[in-house]
């Protein structure tokens, strides 16, 4: 780092949604940057509002610690905030105001804390902002990704899914009790609106007869028959584990249709409810759906993803203090590295067909709709 | 036991929904008649199914080796089955036949057994029908009951509640993180159709802001206050937990109608959907609704219920031993002791007004919607 | 409470070793004084140390929001401070003072905070001391007990039991893995250095083999025949369960020569190795020991504790209300109510032989080592 | 697959210590041959023993279901048969014979089952083995890497390990609790005799704030100076985590040491007591070990290692398919391949001092002795 102007002062948020493992990463950059290069932290709140809000704090030691162990984040999050199109905060029972252009407050913070940088913790949304903050606003930015789903492109894991996995995991064991005792088809579904990793590792780690996923379309009829295949064995009960954006053959993707009618698509709970009554229709065997819905988002962080919060947060803050600016931290081919911000735009890494463990699962006679 | 006839071979069965700790009692019965007694024991298959369609099997040492740590029943259970109004078995594709009185069938199997007993583990289904087999046909019947709802009369306690209740805790923990992330209302829905058992419990255990219950109808007005002076002081974040039975003050009993609309009410997850929505719309806080459904049933039993249904089994030996019949294992004032099985009948134990664990919640500032 | 003073002023402090649920209880106390009774509350810190040492903060909701579910205390807590045998806190490096009487620090700061009550979280060494500041200094007091071990007299149960009991439970399940997939003999020594309710509740709710507990003295003779009995019978492993103060028939309590000698008789490990070893010796079958130790007394507590804990806060702060004072909380036969402080000191509440869990384990043909 | 000869039988046996995630490999390894190959699959009881005393089973569906999440090996395993040196079964009460070459009993068993390859599971010692069943048998191998240490070169990561790591950080955290409470040092003394990855992981998931491992010989004036400036800052507890074979300064390895006396190092859990006693001596603060022992390597694998062991297995399968023999299942840079048996022998992989966990918690401010 000779030669190059050392880092005085960062600052942090988090964007979108809940994940665990946010602490932790909040916690590594703070850490390092305050114990490591003697530089000083903001913690912005409520992602993108705080920057264009003002609404921030300074971090010490004291303030992330025993941070590690807790789920979402404490620096707050938002869903929606964006500077390029600001919505005001609404008061309670006000009308909502239009958006407007508000980058130039998130540049004034930005100035006014004599910010070296900005590290975005963050999902796809949450990275096209930033590379509109570096773009239009000149800041310096690096970006940490986060996805339950574990869909962001360029990298192979994101921190927050494998808690994930485990949740669902651990609650498909429970629904293998009623599904034995009742001699039922017990379906689950997982998160997941347009890639089926969530539904392919908890599927597969709790032994699901049949795993459903958007990258798959499924034929209820080869379900169907699978189902009571099954039964003819004497194994009277089946567990389907099906993602939130799995769609049949031929069918628009359900998901979509949801979530141009509702802002809350996972409110309505549609695919897991739909899939277990079309199988009761076809096999006549008692069908039941569990939506597992945001218990997958939250809880402590299990030790992997902790682990793998940390070590990306050790990286972001090397990329902040070697000045390699508009950078992402990921892994890819298991070792921490990083890639240009603008390189997940708008795409989404889906299951592909020669995966191992979708291979793996099909080869344990797994069903998978086809 | 002096004088009395020894017992020599005892049936054992499990009726209706599916309860951590059914397979505890199950082994403890078994090892105690065959180890302290050396008697032979029989499980029933699927309920009074099983005993009507003479699916059995012996049971030895064995057999109920390592299923103490096991969700459901090595048994099978069943939901329906009546020896009294017995439905044949439907065939895949086949149609619905119209119930008869297969009491008879049952009563043979009982003499080909030459059984001394049956103890009948389940909930008020099924000592309903317990009953009528001592009355009708002569049995000699020990009833264990289970219910993961905690609503049976006369007993403090009924093994799988607390399993229920840990499991309910565990997933609101974890909703929490994302309720305080962001500043959202969560809305938990637990099960409790007539009682608010498992919503009290598990909502005074994870520090739920709100807890609804069937016993204490709600009034939106009350709870969107609450919520909004959180709000007000601070608190951006909201816990509600709801019993599925929980209904609006002056309105019907929601569950009821539905039960009458589906055989699977369930499946709608209908009180935590629509009071999310009422508070969304009453504060203008953004609200979430996470049906826990199924999962709550399964998985393997916690330390206390695997040792209630270990001396709830032995105690029913007891009973079977010494010839005590027509009786129910209960738990009153914290000792083990039983009361005859008919005088549960068609009663339902509700959280009264004075509990100490809801004066405590009301105590700590928990709001119950009035 | 008609014509009685009201409380406006208590204390609240934590002594003894840490227990999962004292979070919960101080919550409880001080939710229910601040929001019910417009009261202010003192959080002591460390103990009687703090008391002595006037080392408090007034406690305010957001102080005893979150805790609930955090395992420790946030107050501290102190072994061994004791107002009247006073040893003043050793500088790092320094020398050890003698004791002396600082009772007089105590009531000083009773009278500077105005104090109207103190609740006294603890075990029996912190309701004897309170049972001293209550006769000699003139305090009002009221005791919530604590214990991990469950052996305090006139209640029964405390909080934090339960926690211990699964967790240790949950460690045995896993020992289970390597007992049969290695044909060993596994030992898992837990706590009760008095009493055996914690070995006889993790040993039975795990189907543990061989249970020890300091009330029935064992006969390794007896323990030896049983394993290699197994080993006959096909069964090529066994579970031991052992609590911390178990001893051989006619012999000496281990434990007890352990503390005479050494200041952290746990750091020893004792009894858990010695009777792997001398399984192993008597049988030739391969035998290991592991000593759970301080992970039985962290973490969350489990949700059985944590509504116990909040009752039990709430029933003392009535107490206190209530101007009932030299009470300490209990649970008699099911119910929460208090008797006198006094009435627990120097008393261990013992495993009786008649205890029906003790008698279904010995049912189900769990070896007691007689 | 053209051309190659079909495989149609294959054996599958576990050799050494317990570790979850066994299961997972049998079953993936036996429902793929089943289903996707048609071929009969022979599990061998009790690792090499089995093979020499002819002591097999075949396996079907039903054999393999429901042992996905069960911990241990369905199989059974041995830490010491040594088809080249082979101890007869010691009787009980009977003396020990010396070994002798019994291959020839090992290769009968494989012509007579007429193997085209046997799949072995296991760590270092079951491939040297597996190596020379190659060489000197002539048999088809096909290995499955297996260590809860993760210290096999080649690979990247191996089942078993995340759960020892989550299963470890969870202990980990409950000592938290008791070290805050009580303002103690707590010591977690986990697995790892020659390399820390298990103490580098859980100690980094954990944030423990001392982390000792074999790869960096510590100095205990250095760990006491980090403690007692923790406390100088009002961190009045620590965490350390020690791997079993860490080792002082100039020092030699403990743990061989006690290798040399001992048939059973762990049963001595030496060095977690040995430093919470050096700090206690050094710093005049409280210090207490816990010895995490067996419990790490027991219980059901967590999501990760039940994906990981059922790709592992598939992949091996795919070798025994295409009659690549020899070879070894390995995860490469994030990828599953294979390298040759022989080249793990007599290796082990130990934490490299610049791997990025390692970095990032010293960045964080961990201590390791240095």
């Amino acid at each position: 780092m000779a030669g190059k102007k050392a880092v005085r002062c960062v600052g942090v948020l988090t964007g979108g949604g809940d994940c665990p493992g946010l602490n932790a990463v909040i916690r590594s950059v703070t850490k390092t940057l305050l114990y490591d290069h003697g530089a000083t932290v903001y913690g912005i709140y409520d992602g993108y509002a705080g920057l264009v809000e003002h609404r921030y704090e300074r971090l010490d030691g004291p303030d992330v610690s025993n941070i590690l162990t807790r789920g979402g984040t404490i620096l707050g999050s938002s869903n929606k905030a964006n500077p390029f199109a600001y919505f005001p905060p609404q008061k309670i029972g006000g009308k909502h105001e239009p958006p407007h252009d508000a980058s130039a407050r998130a540049k004034a913070l930005y100035r006014k804390l004599k910010l070296d940088a900005l590290v975005c913790i963050g999902g796809d949304g949450t990275m096209a902002i930033a590379d509109g903050l570096i773009r239009r606003c000149g800041m310096n930015v690096v970006g940490v990704p986060k996805t339950i789903d574990n869909d962001l492109p360029q990298t192979d894991y994101t921190f927050g899914f494998m808690t994930a996995v485990q949740t669902a995991t651990e609650a498909i064991d429970r629904l293998h009790s009623t599904a034995g005792s009742h001699h039922r088809v017990m379906v689950a579904e997982v998160m997941g609106r347009y890639a089926g990793w969530l539904a392919l590792y908890a599927g597969a780690a709790s032994g699901a007869d049949v795993i459903l996923i958007p990258e798959i379309p499924y034929d209820m009829a080869v379900v169907a028959a699978y189902v009571k295949d099954r039964y003819r064995r004497g194994k009277r009960f089946s567990i389907v584990c099906v993602a939130e954006g799995a769609k049949p053959r031929g069918g628009t993707m359900t998901v979509e249709r949801v979530v141009a009618d509702s802002p809350d698509p996972i409110r309505l709970g549609g695919i897991g409810h739909k899939v277990a009554r079309e199988i009761e229709d076809l096999t006549g065997l008692e069908s039941r759906a569990t939506v597992l819905g945001y218990v997958q988002r939250g809880g402590t962080p299990c030790a992997f993803d902790r682990t793998l919060a940390t070590a990306y947060g050790h990286h972001a803050t090397e990329l902040v203090c070697g000045r390699r600016f508009g950078r992402l931290v990921v892994m890819r081919r298991g070792r921490i590295t990083s890639v240009p911000i603008q390189s997940i735009a708008g795409r989404v890494k889906k299951v592909p067909r020669n995966y191992p463990l979708l291979r793996a699962a099909q080869a344990v006679n797994t069903c998978f709709g086809r």
